[in-house]
């Protein structure tokens, strides 16, 4: 899942109906939904190393994703990053944030 | 206030008494006191150019913290990043966070 391509959001996209939520789920399964802001976030927080680690991580979210213009929202501590993925559009959640969030646990196993 | 030096916290230090707090938070007015975490922190929202703006702003903070090993929460988003500072060991404010608060800001002056 990591590979495949993100379609560019140009509003208008509906959120993913729970069948196909359900289907997607298990593709992440270190992912939970979260829907404390309202509306469904992917969220997941990563073990690292200090806050350079969590910076180190961070960076590389950031590449990747500026290359496809869509954007977490990051939470950096000591010794952790929580990483949340919605579509600001819907806002919810898009086959895209499952992506997203398949690259950043790609991103994460490549780290240690 | 940006260069005074933070003091080692070993525990056992106490949060700021409401006379000292009040008299130190004129000297950083972006900053307000957040509680919603059950204890006071001391809080700011940067606006930043995209989200590599909002990451170039969270490494240099990221150095300065390591340099005294005293560490904010940061959160990053596309155009700001919000820096929360406190001190884990009371919790609650100690002058050190007004002395990383003025200097985070120093670091945002620079960065424009």
């Amino acid at each position: 899942m990591a590979k495949e391509h993100c379609v560019p959001c140009r509003g208008g996209e509906s959120a993913l109906d729970p069948v196909e939520l359900n289907a997607l789920l298990p593709l992440t399964p270190e992912w939970h939904v979260d829907d404390s802001r309202g509306f469904a976030t992917l969220t997941r927080t990563f073990k690292v190393k200090g806050f350079a680690g969590a910076l180190k991580l961070a960076n590389q979210i950031g590449l990747a994703a500026d290359e496809v213009d869509h954007h977490p929202e990051l939470r950096v501590e000591y010794g952790r990053l929580t990483v949340t993925w919605w579509t600001h559009t819907i806002p919810g959640l898009h086959r895209n944030d499952f992506i997203m969030a398949a690259r950043t646990d790609s991103l994460f196993e490549n780290l240690r």
